[in-house]
């Protein structure tokens, strides 16, 4: 049971993690801190936190749980202001970014911070922000990546694994280089090519009004594009390295593509159709 | 009301209308032709068909209205054998089609078939194939576009424009070409972009399992994925140039992104993100 549970930043994450700890019955007290006091208050009215602080040291004091969720450019100095504040003992720290090398490694020069941060990342979202669009269940059946640096104890690193999986997570453990060269290639690079699309569709749309014939399966491919530009910026100068790596993978197999329909070869346009449609029916079962 | 429909192809997009037009009472009869006895059979279990004929003579007799529903290399051909069959007079021919010009201009080719015949696209659909995925409502207030040729009589174009609307279309002309090009941005670049995107991430996953990290927004963002990749294959095959254009486009914006990375100019970053995902939350409304 956690006693004192700190949610740093309450928009979609945090408000989520919120409302199933508290459905859960898994902390005696949610507190919130926000800069924005608006955001507090919604995360209050939907019934994520029990209450809140608009400053961050007594909102810190007593907390044994802290989950940081905020957008990755401000994880690392938070952790850090975090550290030196009247936690509890033993307490522990854990973020929700979408990139962990660059916050682990400069969590890691502060050993104050080093010692209490295990770096996370559940691997759920969608495309909207903000504790109105919290949802209780968020965090359910999905896949959890925790970091621990060499400067964790393991039970800091346990203490955030049962966390997760209390709220129905499967966590595995990953090196952070690792962690963001996969999550460059199944959500970074997707959200790129996303707004890539949408953004070449509507260059095209200013020539010829194409946008209002788009159906249902244009929609579903670009709903990720709909996402907040300012956090996926974050996100990809974080990982900008494995971004382009992935971005480079992706314009090799569209490029064969091209190539084949170029040469007229679409025996060949087929058969690397039909492996790209033999994974995704697989990713349904 | 229709006498007497023939649905040529009786897959998802042929069964599907039969379905709705036999729930609105718009034909009197509605026949299958197929190449599959068992399609056929599976097509008037599910109720999309009264009877059907595996001889497109026997089945074409007395039929004042055909929607042919086969994939787009077999549309023109069948066109032109409906135009020699005893069709009712003053019957009309019409097809659903993901590309236009190439269907439209081997049926001109064939007076008696350009005289029967109105291109058309009702621009609906889903990933999956075949009479077990039909549904009802799939062309429920959805764009039809349609393609009359110069050897068209407008009581031709407006009955397959009635047809259309009395499933709950809204239906505009458009020239071949025209439309071709219009589709080849919403439609058939978004699905080379989605299997260039999971054939690149199956391709990583070789190396490193990815895959199952995967959450909702890659799945949504894939779905097309999993769509027939034969069918698609034809579809780009028939619309070699716009696709190629299209993927230029596409290819010409993600290249700006990858240089704004490159560069470290990640405001030049979150402008193009910012100008796409407003573009994509306006089609939400």
């Amino acid at each position: 049971m956690i006693e004192r549970l700190l949610l740093v930043g309450v928009g979609l994450m945090g408000a989520s993690a919120g409302l199933a700890v508290k459905q859960r019955g898994l902390a005696r007290e949610v507190v919130g801190f926000s800069r924005r006091k608006q955001t507090l208050e919604e995360a209050r009215r939907i019934g994520a936190i029990d209450s809140f602080e608009t400053d961050l040291e007594a909102a810190a004091k007593g907390a044994d749980f802290v989950l940081v969720s905020v957008p990755v450019d401000a994880v690392a100095s938070r952790v850090r202001e975090l550290a030196v504040c009247a936690l509890a003992d033993g307490a522990v720290i854990t973020d929700v970014g979408s990139v962990k090398e660059s916050i682990c490694a400069q969590v890691e020069t502060d050993e104050k911070a080093a010692a209490r941060f295990v770096g996370g990342h559940p691997i759920a979202g969608t495309e909207k922000s903000g504790p109105a669009a919290a949802i209780e269940t968020l965090y359910e059946g999905r896949h959890c990546i925790l970091t621990p640096g060499g400067k964790n104890n393991p039970a800091a690193t346990q203490k955030v694994r049962a966390f997760w999986e209390a709220l129905g997570m499967q966590v595995e453990q990953m090196e952070p280089a690792h962690h963001d060269e996969v999550l460059a290639m199944i959500s970074h690079l997707p959200h790129v090519v996303a707004y890539a699309l949408v953004g070449a569709v509507a260059a095209y749309d200013r020539e010829h009004p194409a946008l209002k014939f788009t159906a249902g399966g244009f929609k579903d491919f670009t709903r990720i594009a709909a996402s907040a530009p300012g956090l996926w910026r974050a996100i990809i100068e974080a990982n900008r390295r494995a971004s382009l790596d992935s971005i480079a993978r992706f314009k090799a197999e569209l490029e064969q593509m091209e190539a084949a329909i170029e040469a007229g070869d679409f025996a060949k346009l087929e058969e690397l159709f039909t492996r790209a449609a033999t994974v995704r029916r697989e990713l349904e079962e």
